[in-house]
């Protein structure tokens, strides 16, 4: 078994989607990660510089399928795998393999809430008992113990660094949260769609999944988890003309008695010795273009004019801190390594 | 005095901005409008076509100083100025030209509140007291009679034409309107400022003017006169990596035992009639691009998850509806013309 | 048989992509002209506005099957199918029908050629070879008499225009010609494809189809005729991160004793009569932008420092000018209307 | 004075533009720099996130005025000066201090050609015979050696890479070299100017320079050394609707008797063992997006239709290898660091 601090070898499985090839970029850059494994199953055999001509990296194996892959020198193991095919894949993976999910299908505790959202009986209800929901920042200590980590969705993880804290605090209503969030077209996938296109996309913006999106359940899961009691939310989100970054602006409703400055208090003290996390002085907003590339989420409290009601913002990267960034913060915190090993890229801007 | 049907002559102040350019584009197809003057102070001289090479049109004036303007020749006048020096300007102009100003100078009905969000007094508030307020679909016989109509702003536009019926017809409550706006480039003008340059508005959103955009006290003062009482609104405006197009997703409380079916009936038969505003049928969202370069609004509204909201959507292109359209609109109506003439084009997608 | 003036009854086969929907779009602002039958074989009995919802316009026919067109009620076809399957489709169109195919397959005269770039025979050689090749400003009267033309392609167009002059009057080297062209992703049209996925083409530019893109035979082909002898050109197309717009740089040889200013003059004078094509004067550089959605084409010569060589630009629309534009400027010629009916808007900018 | 291997204190002269602020993220990965001053003189007082609220990194000094900075504590300085601004201040710095100037100002080896092109006599003609063109990978003995480094310009460096093998090796013609070169606008800088708004600049491109860019000079002076003799180019740059990246797509005519593949073999040789500069294999494109964010040049070679000619391509990020990361490149040089050290990050994509 892996001693901390000792280098581990890693597989990805599914290395040809946008959430593959961003751990790719970030383990290249890890001290102490070695990357063994890459699974593609369509493009078995082929060299992941042929997928992404950008990973022209050194030392990388060529893509298998996933039977191919020899699990004994494998350390660690990411799921990169699309939603719904990766419960009969983790399913079959050796049992002493600790693993990151970075789909959707760990992520509801409760498998009647999976199959009424997804359509169908969860495929592995035993291991979905044991998976950590992994949002670092606030399951730190689960996340150490966990063989299995159903790593958290862009749109969930941006909400729930400003939310969470607040919930638990009593700071803010659980009743009436509305969550406007505007997401780049990355977090779509490379699947070729005409809804993607770059003719469909570019300079035009609209809401879509309107009171019916996929990340819903897992926000109202985890919001409610920390509210004490069942939260429905207004979550809607946008697609907007732009390949990286979520913004999302919450309007909530303060607690009987509570303050701006207080919700903003509660916020800087909770992330106060976080590397990842930030909370923005009085009166600055945040811009998703100032933390592209990196694992950074950062978080702004405005007081709404309406009285007794505040603003929330938060932006992070969808394919760091909302996905593959996260999924090696918590590989770190797994395996013993320092949290933000591989992590300490500045964001690239302009 | 010009006759319905007569073709008239008309001078635009201030045609070197985007507001003015766009004015040009949409007359140059107008069957009853010639353009005889142009202004542009600091080009004065020059051809339009230098300021702007895609309108090397034929028939066009040199641009002028507005000093230079013979008034004797000119049947219409829009102000295309930037805000704070048009009412000066407009002071000065023959007391029998009609005009439509599309600057913030005459928007606000109350001196004192223009005073409290401009910093000043007004500079000629015997003139703001005839102002009318613009909206075409909802100050149509008001706007036929004006001498001068103050055309509203993009932002107020795409959220009056969803909300001003509900709220007469009492269908949402006036407290706790939230409008989570987005908006193109060109909202911002031509001047050359860091914060809109590419590299700094590209593939990157984020929020400004919270709690204190200038368009506020517009939202509300028609807002409140709609509701019948004090309305006071969030409305949060963001900035798109776009050029032209504002979406503004308002969520909003029903009134008691009001459905969301009722809601989307009042905006149907409201709009029924209507050439540019459309409310589209139900589970659609609209999309900016969907009505870019056209004078056209569209509405959608939607059940919210949480139980007596709803979430109301409406785009428009801000440069047309939300500017030199609705101009174009209203002086059709000052005019006596067809209130369409010159606004049919089709929008340009992609 | 339709008289000049009267309006035309319109067919569009495969109006359910881009080319198709700007057909619909500049034809609806066409007076003389009524779109009749809408064809898309897949969303047959669809309205267009379910697959265009910018084209939400009044009066417009259900989409249907080709072999559901009442040919009888049709005075002119637009067949804007893809590549390959137009042939097969119009052999089997009425033979009194008058139609322009906006595909490739009818602008090769050449069968072999044909075969040779697209590896298989020409499925309808008998009317390939009645079909006229229609840029409109350069065969105008052959146009006119057409039953059949076979519409340029955009690159071509924007190659042509400004070097078929140049050619025939002798002032350009007939070897050697390097033309570095630049499209956008429309070009591309709307099938869904990984390669035009927003992801994959927003921020970054890169060459394709080098020395292999299908339009190099037939841009050799009429550039052949116009120098009176075999010419092979560079022609080397990078794609944008945009939507519409294509630049042509062509860098030539002058021929021995011609001076640049004598090149510009030669095209002045080409064009001096076009209501669609002009020439920029000395200094000036055309933008793509400049003629969005317009059918406009803009042409500027300028001095190499090689001495002897010359630059020449030019810019359109690639699905304006570049496509339907033209193909409407062609029918317009066809059915003896004014040339530019329809095609008066200015382009939209910013 | 500073050992190898040792750390060293960095004064950043100019750190509010684009290219200062590039410095600071890759310095901040650079093991063995420490940024010890950062001066912007409008700015002074500020902190460097007031300016780029990205580099929100820990234990950045704060913005001081060029005069305050404390040059006994330095060992090292690179200058990101606006043009022209630069040799006056160079003149005055420290004797012994070792810099790298990423301005215009030390380019040009003859002070006649600077004066005829920048329209002054350079204003340190002694410090200007001492400096060394930095291209690393060209000039690698004499950066280790120099006290003062020019880094080259952005598209020279883009024009260099694939050329200068070549004209040294006699493989392709010195006369008649067409550069069409294509940047993103980021090349421009953070000054706040009308022609590079977002809404000028997006989903459009035109030529801009022709024949007249400031590049020029400093492309034929070091072609002409490596050629041997005078050479004059076409150089055409071409601005993207992009920030960052730059293509130079290169037309050459082959030397007598030379092939294509010898012209890649001797790119491949040259840069076979190069970190920074790759030559992608037959039939390949690069594209600009492959490179961002990284040190990366890429090239390739393809063979012209029209005989004899070849056609070069080259993409790299001209922030990074175009600026700020080959004078950190040259930097390690002079210091005597490893050559890669803080440039190893793959390109961010998408």
């Amino acid at each position: 078994m892996l001693k901390a601090s000792e280098s581990a070898n890693i597989a990805i499985l599914g290395a040809s989607g946008y959430t593959g090839a961003e751990l790719v970029r970030l383990l290249n850059g890890h001290p102490l990660a070695r990357i063994t494994a890459l699974t593609a199953d369509r493009r078995a055999g082929a060299e992941l510089s042929d997928v992404f001509p950008h990973l022209s990296l050194k030392d990388l194996p060529r893509l298998t399928r996933i039977e191919d892959v020899n699990w004994s020198e494998i350390d660690f193991c990411f799921c990169a795998l699309p939603h719904g095919t990766t419960q009969e894949v983790v399913a079959g993976l050796p049992e002493t393999l600790r693993l990151i999910d970075l789909s959707a299908d760990f992520r509801l505790r409760d498998p009647d809430l999976y199959a009424k959202w997804y359509g169908h009986a969860h495929y592995a209800p035993g291991l979905q008992k044991t998976a950590v929901y992994g949002l670092s920042e606030i399951a730190r200590s689960q996340i150490r113990e966990a063989r299995l980590v159903a790593n958290p969705g862009c749109y969930p993880t941006s909400v729930f660094l400003p939310l969470i804290p607040l919930l638990r605090a009593g700071l803010v209503e659980p009743e009436g949260i509305i969550i406007d969030a505007k997401s780049g077209v990355s977090g779509a996938g490379r699947a070729a769609k005409e809804a993607t296109l770059f003719a469909e996309v570019t300079e035009g913006v609209h809401p879509y999944g309107v009171a019916s999106h996929r990340h819903l359940p897992e926000i109202e899961q985890e919001l409610s988890l920390a509210g004490g009691q069942d939260i429905t939310v207004n979550f809607t989100p946008h697609l907007m003309p732009m390949v990286r970054g979520i913004l999302s602006s919450i309007y909530v409703k303060l607690s009987s008695q509570v303050s701006v400055s207080e919700v903003r208090s509660c916020l800087e003290e909770t992330y106060a010795s976080e590397q990842f996390v930030s909370v923005l002085s009085e009166g600055h907003v945040p811009a998703t273009r100032h933390v592209k590339g990196s694992n950074q989420c950062r978080i702004a409290v405005f007081e709404d004019r309406i009285k007794g009601r505040a603003i929330l913002f938060s932006v992070l990267d969808n394919l760091v801190k909302g996905a593959s960034g996260q999924a090696i913060q918590n590989m770190n915190l797994m395996l013993g390594f320092e949290e933000g090993l591989g992590l300490e890229q500045a964001p690239l801007f302009p």
